[in-house]
């Protein structure tokens, strides 16, 4: 597979959508009083060409990777937590792992960048791009060749996970500093200043904040990263898990696979699949809102209102794993309420 | 029980809120990044006494009336309707049951006061207070001593259901016309002008949603609720369902039991519930802001933020149930997550 192949999506299937339209419209509720649901109902329906679709296999894939820009003194955590908490992940101890099992998903987890060697660890997939992204105030973060490498072995994990069963795909990551270069991502494709879109992280205060934004600037002048190339954008201010996303949102998509994108690092991804494959749109649920500043911005340009807002700011997937769950609520509304005429309910007046 | 041992409610356990929160502070994650879960897993810490809470047991409550006042021409669907859909919360194809059941909660479906002889269905509670309020344009909805025995009624259901094991209740209803009863309820407690909090319920029309603002001026103007009096309130402008919720509210709460207030009726029966006993107040979660107008009026006077905002207007506990899931992720995570220790995870820098 290549990039090219990667970013050919289908449209939504408009006759399976209009079938499952017409049936919410007989279920025994006022027409449209299920809100949200109903269109998250619909979506999945022209997404998987199913206008009673069931969300049996669910999978919440985490990605992560090391960043080089930690050395510019980005997080409030040191870097060891990234492989310390994919240990975690592999044990069943983090939010994601609770979350998961509470929406009956499961969690495959990620090596595409780590600065460590993981290649111990049963369970983890290993698609190892590099120990951790180059510090991107020196210089480009990767190559462009090491940016589409882990976009297609993003890919590659979901079309596994496929082989396996999957009605739905949710993302999630892990990776110290990394609301960095999803920030400047941010600055770059929304054209705003990374001074209105750079938030605490982890949990920085104001001074770390100040030396964030200036990294990011930094970076931003020191490599030129052209807006108009997500390719570019992504090898010179990305990382290794974001570029793993974005490769399996697409793979996703392309396989007529509802994407729900997690927070504000999957919501970075998301703005460079869909630079990449602008027809990836319709595919995509934004799980929720996420505390960090700057992701208003992002889900405005992707154009996605997200389904939760909930205080969250931790990643994982653990808004993901949430959403999932709504969306397996609205599927199942469509498919087990009955309709009037089953049930013998008067219509409206 | 009469309405004032009903009314006295123990204040939450402070020991086992710190409890709790400082465990919320040793997991594997940067504090407070779990947002409004971790709010929701401390509450119900200081509701049930327990650090590390467990909704094993869950229940929506969902009660069932009739409204005089749908002689005034203000509801979208016909008042047959009523006892149509309590057969289809009886045969589970309503949205409540599959909701419920994508939670794991039991739907108890009680009969307060449907105007129609429910006595041969299997299943129900038969609570009935009469058949259906009086129109509340011609005089009082139903006598202040009815509102006591629905508000009894209403307790003793979730006593009962106590008995049978419950972590967590969810309110829900059924009645047609009943945003009626319950905007005038909402008019009298806030203040407002019916102009100001009138929607369209289940579907009225412009010239529709116009009578139903008369008919609640007239029901205020006729009966001349006392706002400081939430006996008289309920009386001259409630409903039997409303009632009964009331009364499930604060025995769940007397109980310590978290009580989880589905959309815009089971906000007025938390409001009605409220005035009756202020200690109410923390152990109510409101599940989710309602796409009805006056809700959020109802909401800021409660003093409480909804969990999700879905665009729901359906009732029956459909957003409850939703926000029960949510819940019960909160908990969950506060048990299960390993914490720095455990996992070798290093803390902030």
């Amino acid at each position: 597979m290549n990039i090219e192949q990667l970013t050919q999506i289908p449209p939504l299937d408009e006759e399976a959508m209009a079938q499952a339209r017409a049936r919410q419209d007989q279920l025994t509720k006022p027409q449209g009083s299920l809100g949200r649901l109903e269109e998250i109902s619909v979506q999945i329906a022209g997404i998987t060409g199913n206008p009673r679709p069931k969300l049996q296999h669910k999978a919440i894939v985490t990605m992560a990777g090391d960043h080089g820009v930690v050395a510019q003194g980005v997080s409030a955590f040191p870097q060891e937590v990234t492989p310390q908490m994919v240990v975690n992940f592999l044990h069943g101890g983090a939010a994601i792992n609770v979350l998961a099992r509470h929406v009956g998903a499961r969690v495959v987890v990620v090596d595409m960048g780590v600065a460590a060697d993981m290649s111990s660890f049963d369970g983890l997939v290993i698609k190892k791009v590099g120990y951790g992204t180059h510090d991107f105030t020196q210089g480009p973060a990767m190559t462009r060749e090491q940016a589409i490498q882990a976009i297609l072995a993003g890919a590659e994990v979901v079309e596994d996970e496929i082989e396996q069963g999957l009605d739905i795909l949710g993302t999630g990551e892990m990776g110290i500093g990394n609301t960095t270069p999803a920030t400047a991502i941010a600055a770059v494709l929304t054209g705003k200043s990374p001074d209105e879109i750079t938030g605490p992280g982890t949990g920085l205060d104001a001074e770390g904040i100040q030396r964030k934004i200036e990294a990011i600037k930094r970076g931003i002048a020191v490599n030129q990263p052209q807006a108009d190339d997500a390719l570019d954008v992504l090898s010179k201010v990305g990382g290794f898990e974001i570029a793993g996303l974005a490769g399996a949102m697409l793979a996703a998509a392309r396989n007529r696979r509802p994407v729900v994108v997690d927070g504000f690092i999957s919501t970075a991804a998301a703005m460079i699949a869909l630079a990449l494959a602008p027809d990836l749109r319709p595919y995509l649920i934004a799980a929720h809102r996420s505390q960090e500043r700057g992701h208003d911005a992002m889900l405005e340009w992707l154009g996605l209102e997200p389904v939760l807002d909930l205080g969250l700011r931790l990643g994982e997937g653990t808004g993901a794993a949430l959403a999932i769950g709504i969306a397996d609520a609205a599927c199942k509304l469509l498919d087990e309420m009955a309709t009037f005429a089953e049930a013998a309910v008067a219509g409206k007046k």
